[in-house]
């Protein structure tokens, strides 16, 4: 089911991200050229006997049929995926990082999800308000460091009762297909994307973040020259990050180049700047439509390219009056997540 | 009643900033040592006469006095107030910021504050939780661009029914000082300091940010080159920062540094890196205590400094994964607001 155009890192588990060429043509990624990380198998879920629980520190503990989730209330959201590793082979051009797929700029998506409210489940279930955190698993597993593990994570509890954490049965419109988590996933906005389990099967309220080998064990940033997950902090908020997904010449040395931007949590992406004098002066990016948490912007820029200008550098601006840095070899960490960097493309050579 | 250690940058309006070897010796800055940044004289408040007005979009308008605010849930909290122009002097050192007090990076302090919660008052007076946002008055006054205009801004709504905002009446355990906003200041924690308003006099719940000049036209990121508001985003959540209080050299080689590190919003810093080597390699430092949104970390670190080291460069990493930037260069903007590149000091010389 998957697209012939997709750029394959690994055909099982099927990890998978969009050519850039195919990605911001639109403000939605269509669902078949939308990236795909997976841990494990797409596992077979029967549909009749699927359940999904919520307890731990619930005052009401429940063992929901897909029929009992469609009492909540339906709504749907524009949210866009992001994958922690995204932009990795920036990260291993400076120091390899063995064992994890070199992810370009593709693996990110946006999509109008379908689905109830997080957080009108957890209340339905009486849950503890002050507990913590909320930690999920999937029906998927996986082997890692030899051992098969269950998919799993956490966020924290005041994320989970915002309004915009989905339970989503939909994707564009159309159910979820399997390998996007069918019947069930979570989506969580402006996290990194692995918080958004897939073929979701039980929820707990809980004191303490997850313990699942995916929240304690990676993803997280670990200081260069550790391997020891707790040295490392865990991964949830996403960083500021933007892409040029497309650079072409135009008459008169001008230069017109597109792509994206995504703030992480709740801040908003306010301005997008260009440069292709390696960043001593920038242009201002148009944006296409109004900055919302958890959703990218589209961006597109024309400006004049002197003689000479091999390169073409982005980086964005959010509503905490952060920029990106500058040099990816400063982020360069032994997982290689959360390359925020400005990102480079060559620019084509000019006809003559 | 500003203690003479301070470093003054105007007396009036009073602007002053704490000395770096004084700043991180407590988690909790006293008082007298703690920055002023004041847009006008000190307004002579009359008790009897205060009211705070809660008006817009609220179901019951209220007119509070002191006492009508006893009435509320009483609390106390941690937080850290920093000047959005904190760090200037280095921004100005690449292009000169005209008519911009050239602020350090002392402009910044943690205090326990003492209140009431501003969602508890705005849920009193019936506000549309739809609204957006919340705009404020000080009753100080501000000379600006040959105008008389009063203090102002505003939050989003999101945020001023957060746990976290306070209308504060005491610092420190104390009575509000004349110069910290007595009798009542706004405590936005994650916010720069010009959010929190002081003297506080007004509360209006609106649909869009506040119109006032301190909004609308000033406290905002424009792009070089521009002088034009329109052209820029105003400033509100935090970026993350760190800087190197004090650095003295050990025997053998080894240099001790003392600083803070302070994350925007809810994000929590998570590790602060030094580097004697310009950023080639970092040691991980040593965090005092847990980190809390809203509220500084004091962080310490040993580490070697080979012969020929002349320079000790500090930054943080958040919840948000995200890093600090290298090079205050690339932040440069014509306010001079929100330098977040990594503070960087000259090593004293190694006794011989």
């Amino acid at each position: 089911v998957k697209h012939e155009s997709l750029i394959v890192w690994t055909d099982e588990p099927l990890n998978a991200e969009t050519p850039l060429d195919l990605l911001c043509r639109a403000p939605v990624t269509p669902t078949e050229l939308f990236y795909v990380r997976n841990h494990g198998p797409v596992p077979a879920v029967d549909l009749a006997s699927y359940r999904l629980t919520v307890g731990g520190l619930v005052g009401r503990p429940r063992s929901l049929t897909l029929d009992d989730l469609g009492r909540f209330e339906r709504v749907m959201a524009t949210a866009t995926m992001i994958c922690a590793g995204n932009r990795r082979d920036e990260l291993a051009r400076v120091t390899p990082i063995p064992g994890q797929a070199p992810w370009g700029p593709g693996a990110v998506g946006n999509a109008v999800w379908g689905g109830v409210r997080l957080r009108d489940v957890l209340r339905d279930a009486g849950a503890d308000e002050s507990a913590g955190h909320v930690a999920f698993t999937g029906l998927d597993e996986a082997a890692e460091d030899g051992e098969v593990v269950e998919f799993g994570g956490s966020i924290p509890l005041e994320k989970a009762l915002g309004p915009d954490v989905l339970l989503a049965d939909e994707m564009n419109g159309e159910p979820l297909p399997p390998e996007h988590g069918h019947p069930l996933r979570l989506v969580v906005p402006g996290y990194i994307g692995a918080r958004s389990v897939k073929w979701l099967s039980t929820m707990t309220v809980q004191r303490e973040p997850s313990a699942n080998f995916f929240q304690s064990r990676t993803y997280r940033i670990l200081p260069p020259g550790s391997s020891d997950p707790e040295d490392g902090f865990a991964l949830g908020e996403l960083p500021l990050s933007s892409a040029v997904c497309r650079v072409e010449r135009l008459a008169g040395g001008i230069v017109r180049a597109r792509g994206y931007a995504i703030a992480g949590g709740t801040r908003r992406v306010e301005r997008v700047d260009v440069s292709v004098d390696g960043g001593a002066t920038f242009a201002t990016a148009s944006l296409a439509g109004e900055a919302q948490p958890g959703a990218w912007l589209l961006w597109e820029a024309e400006l004049a390219a002197p003689a000479g200008t091999t390169e073409l550098a982005v980086r964005a601006w959010d509503s905490a009056g952060s920029t990106q840095p500058e040099d990816p070899a400063r982020l360069w960490n032994p997982k290689g997540y959360a390359n925020n960097a400005w990102h480079r493309v060559r620019l084509p050579a000019a006809s003559s």
